[in-house]
């Protein structure tokens, strides 16, 4: 399934937001204005831009203040993307390499900030104090959930519970923006916007499950980075929970989780014991659940196009493949 | 001069917004709620917040807006710093450990970007959108300074106008944001608005000269840090710019910003040698220039208690000692 036959009822639109976020960095620095384009190129699924839009279809459209609203989000997920990628040391990114991969790790994490502040002032453009409180407390609460996963790093046991705290924050919660920040700009009624918040809570919890199962079973070539990233690096994922919860305490993928500097033969043998384990059917069990969940927030919204192309998007996130 | 006698008009009031800023810090995660602290404790002289109240007594004074906007401010230079302590590897800062001395770099970097995301929502308790706008331009203006002298590190030569935008952008940037936004949420007419933007960019262009100079001349115990932290990083301030720009090509004070590894003797005696060169007198000339500009920006504002202790703080800008 393509991303973009999903986002068909806004597909004009999303090309406006992506007018918007090219626009937006010409900068007149030089050196800034190649890196951001570097990052703008380097294109993720639009998803989050195509939740805004989507979830303001239920009542007005002011589409002059919900483009700007949609490419923020986008800058907002994406600077968190820069600065996750410092702080994880990555040399790629969506198969390109990353920042601090091109530019050293100082100027990254201005380059970041620099982000957040465009972020900022593209949804300003949103002309809605409520959408200006959304952004930050959400930003609060990503960094809350990143910081979370930082220090817990390598620490065993791990709770599903803590999991899903960790990434209610740094993933759910800006999907939740996207919807809910698309439904207050549409006017759209509390109980609307409750629902459609919900709904992206739902769906990012799924995303982050399906992501970090993609990241032990997926294509190298198609998910741009190594496989087993999160193993190497000790961030314990709930496919890993779900592992660890029942292998025993001499098991290899225990020691890898651990500690540091094990050979790339045995980081494969951990990953193979843990795919051809339960936890892989688990994990997606789990997100299914969370996309049945985001499904059925709809149910109090109109049964629309823009309804079942929601819908749709909670079941391609569970299917995609990278 | 104590800067408390300076803000003796708005005194009561700056602290409600320190009370603010420590409810602020009232995190739920503990690791988080600690290392805040130690950064809302680790106090600087509250010199922006203090303009924010001072510039909106020219008209209306809703302290309700302000309170939040002057503690959104601060939090947003403390932000700024903890990045800036990642970027340059600081240990100390105004003689207590940075964060990344106690937590190393991962975590600092998610922290700045926490509190840059506290800023926006308590900016956004002004309940005033050009307010937030001048926030996210703001932040993009010191990203753009911070960048700059980033990549300018070591280079040689470097003209005083590159200077001047560098730290234009870096630290009046905020200093300007600070008037203005008191004179916005104040109601004052354009002029006043315009007038006092002006006094906030001199009065942060003088600030910016005088802690380079400090950089040099300053009594470390009074600084919180090492004296020659410029020189030691390759960072070209205006007193090594007019320095060099009389040196002989062979002097020992361009060998040491042109490279790394000097031994500390050979740093000692290249501080001693801009020290006692007409560098330092010439700087102290130009943030003189400066604080006269800042003062004459106040002449169409009434002359009054508030006018006055703005006009003694651009002096105190240039005679402190740390």
């Amino acid at each position: 399934m393509q991303t973009i036959s999903l986002f068909e009822p806004v597909l004009a639109d999303l090309q406006k937001v992506e007018a918007l976020l090219l626009e937006i960095v010409q900068v007149e620095q030089a050196p800034l204005a190649a890196l951001l384009g570097h990052i703008v190129q380097n294109k993720g699924k639009r998803l989050r831009p195509a939740i805004v839009l989507l979830a303001a279809k239920f009542c007005r459209y002011p589409l002059d203040r919900l483009a700007p609203v949609a490419a923020a989000v986008e800058l907002l997920h994406t600077a968190s993307l820069v600065h996750d990628d410092v702080i994880d040391n990555a040399a790629t990114r969506r198969g390109n390499p990353t920042l601090n991969a091109l530019a050293g790790s100082r100027a990254p994490i201005l380059i970041g900030d620099f982000i957040f502040a465009k972020s900022a002032q593209t949804a300003v453009m949103g002309h809605n104090l409520r959408v200006m409180d959304v952004f930050a407390r959400t930003l609060m609460r990503i960094c809350e959930g990143e910081l979370h996963e930082v220090l817990s790093t390598r620490r065993w046991p791990q709770s599903t519970d803590e999991y899903h705290e960790k990434i209610a924050c740094k993933t759910a919660s800006l999907f939740s923006l996207s919807a809910e920040c698309g439904a207050i700009l549409s006017g759209a009624n509390e109980d609307f916007i409750v629902a459609l918040r919900d709904y992206g809570h739902n769906v990012g919890m799924a995303f982050q499950i399906v992501d970090d199962v993609l990241d032990l079973v997926g294509d190298e070539g198609q998910l741009g980075k190594p496989v087993g990233g999160d193993l190497r690096q000790g961030t314990i994922t709930l496919p890993i929970i779900y592992h660890l919860d029942s292998a025993p305490a001499d098991s290899m993928v225990r020691a890898i989780v651990a500690g540091d500097n094990h050979a790339e033969a045995e980081i494969q043998e951990a990953i193979r014991l843990i795919v051809q384990s339960p936890a892989i059917a688990m994990s997606y069990a789990d997100a299914r659940a969370f996309a049945r969940a985001a499904k059925s927030a709809l149910c109090i919204l109109p049964d629309n196009q823009y309804r079942r192309a929601l819908a749709r998007l909670a079941d391609y996130i569970v299917e995609r493949i990278a």
